[in-house]
């Protein structure tokens, strides 16, 4: 969490004057997001965010994931709305970077979401997928399983260091993952959101009231989708750095998200390796951000191990019924 | 800038369940404020900002800083106003902190602020000052004069370690304030903001719109706190490590102050000795920071050497005409 572009004020000027958003009223920096600088922008017509994209974001992916959420609110989906200028465009620059004003989107993100918001989450998923059915735009996921590998090679000593003996337990997890060939399953494929961390979905009190941060979004499986959200709201701390599935938000999850689109049998029956895999991505790439941020780093990066406790779950788990399904 | 401490979903619903300020509609941490975690938080009823105090702020200080604002906002001074819960009162604690909700001030802090801002700033300090004359609480300044010996003892090196010889030019301006003893002059004294720095100042364009983060405010020399708006307000980048003072702008300060309380003519002869005693607190603690912060620290410190810079031209300058009085 961090802002990393300072934005003066004869650029933010200049900035606003290609919009007709009226005089700004409020300018704050916000401690969110681990990719981009985020803004809060009040201005005489209303509340926005201003997002500057950093170079992690490959600028090309912009028109993408602006288009994406144009289509969504178009579809009346809740999330942030691209703000257009004068010139029609709602991608510029600011400060050397990529920019953008988004509509502010109300609720509050759930720190540890209880089990009506995993039902919650998991029908308003479902309805994001519907909405995004027919999006034309496509992208492939570069964090996919054709990507595991190669963030694997050369990360065992890494992983290795973080608890013994995880180095061979990835490599048998990926070793499994590439048995099944998940990009071979006929699987239902569409636009997928692919980080719906609760900090991504928005409530108000328990009801959903939409998504946010989709620089992760692409085309690729749904039910990986729901097996991403699996691991990210149905674990609960446990005690002891131990992590506990929570068998009642799993289902409740799985649950929400069949009562607008029910699973299809292969998705069933891919689910534990789906979840597998979503687990060994954010592993992965938690691991190389583990290994590579500089000890002065403004955002502290995440646990990865966070990852491999859930790992030792998916391991067990045979059927999609393991997951409350 | 950071939030340091998180607040849970239940702390948040327990803590404005003593307040009757409706329903959370947004919570969102601010990447501002270097001593305490903020965040945005907007309800059915309005907008604010919630405080968690960090341990660097004296709690005891608490009820003085609380009250200074209320005193502030119902003489109608543009600052942040306490909001009081159903039990009258308005600080708290959340997640084991301190904590205060204050009502949201419209306005943007310059990044670079211009001659019109610091007129308009110093003619806006003028009347706090002002509305601050019949406040009743009193609080040492602790980072004054008498405290600035013991903040140098012992860190004679570090300074060397930034820049040859300046270790004997800080002793010798400590010294040179010893020897004028600004604590023992006749100089009006009230309740002075200590720090207004132009990130605590706020700006409807060039309008002064309100003053933020009072938690260094106490009882001391109304021109010190001038002096210090010389020093933060009035030097700008000159290119290649140099920091030039901008005449026109020290000059608008000190007029737009004078338009609403004209200089005694004691804080006239004293201005020169103030500054450099402001700047010696700045390069004080600036200094203390800059030895001590981990690396791995969320907040990255200011660098001591933009004050050593002011400090050089302030031990030029013999009258307050040499800032443009």
């Amino acid at each position: 969490m961090a802002v990393y572009t300072q934005v003066s004020d004869e650029a933010l000027a200049a900035f606003l004057a290609e919009y007709d958003l009226g005089v700004p009223l409020s300018f704050k920096g916000i401690a969110e997001g681990v990719e981009n600088s985020n803004y809060y922008l009040e201005t005489s017509t209303g509340r926005f965010i201003l997002t500057l994209f950093e170079k992690r974001v490959n600028a090309a992916d912009l028109p993408y994931f602006i288009g994406l959420k144009q289509h969504l609110a178009e579809k009346g989906f809740p999330c942030p709305e691209p703000i257009h200028g004068r010139d029609g465009e709602a991608l510029r620059r600011l400060e050397g970077r990529p920019a953008v004003i988004i509509s502010f989107l109300e609720g509050l993100s759930p720190r540890k979401p209880n089990v009506t918001q995993c039902r919650e989450l998991g029908a308003g998923m479902a309805r994001m997928h519907a909405a995004l059915a027919d999006f034309p735009m496509r992208r492939e996921n570069d964090l996919g399983p054709a990507a595991w590998p190669r963030l694997w090679k050369g990360r065992e000593a890494d992983a290795e260091a973080l608890q013994r003996g995880l180095a061979d337990q990835i490599s048998e997890d990926l070793a499994a993952i590439a048995a099944v060939r998940p990009d071979a399953l006929d699987l239902p494929r569409g636009t997928i959101h692919a980080d719906l961390f609760p900090d991504n979905a928005f409530f108000l009190g328990d009801t959903f009231s939409g998504v946010i941060d989709f620089y992760f979004a692409c085309t690729d499986a749904l039910a990986y989708d729901l097996a991403v959200c699996l691991n990210a709201w149905s674990f609960e701390d446990g005690g002891r750095d131990a992590l506990d599935f929570n068998f009642s938000k799993g289902a409740a999850l799985i649950a929400g998200y069949e009562s607008v689109r029910p699973l299809d049998p292969v998705e069933r029956e891919a689910l534990p390796i789906l979840c597998r895999g979503a687990a060994v991505r954010f592993f992965l790439t938690r691991l190389i951000d583990w290994s590579s941020t500089p000890e002065g780093a403004l955002v502290k990066p995440k646990n990865p191990l966070e990852y491999a406790n859930r790992l030792a779950f998916h391991r067990k788990v045979a059927t999609a019924e393991g997951y409350g399904a």
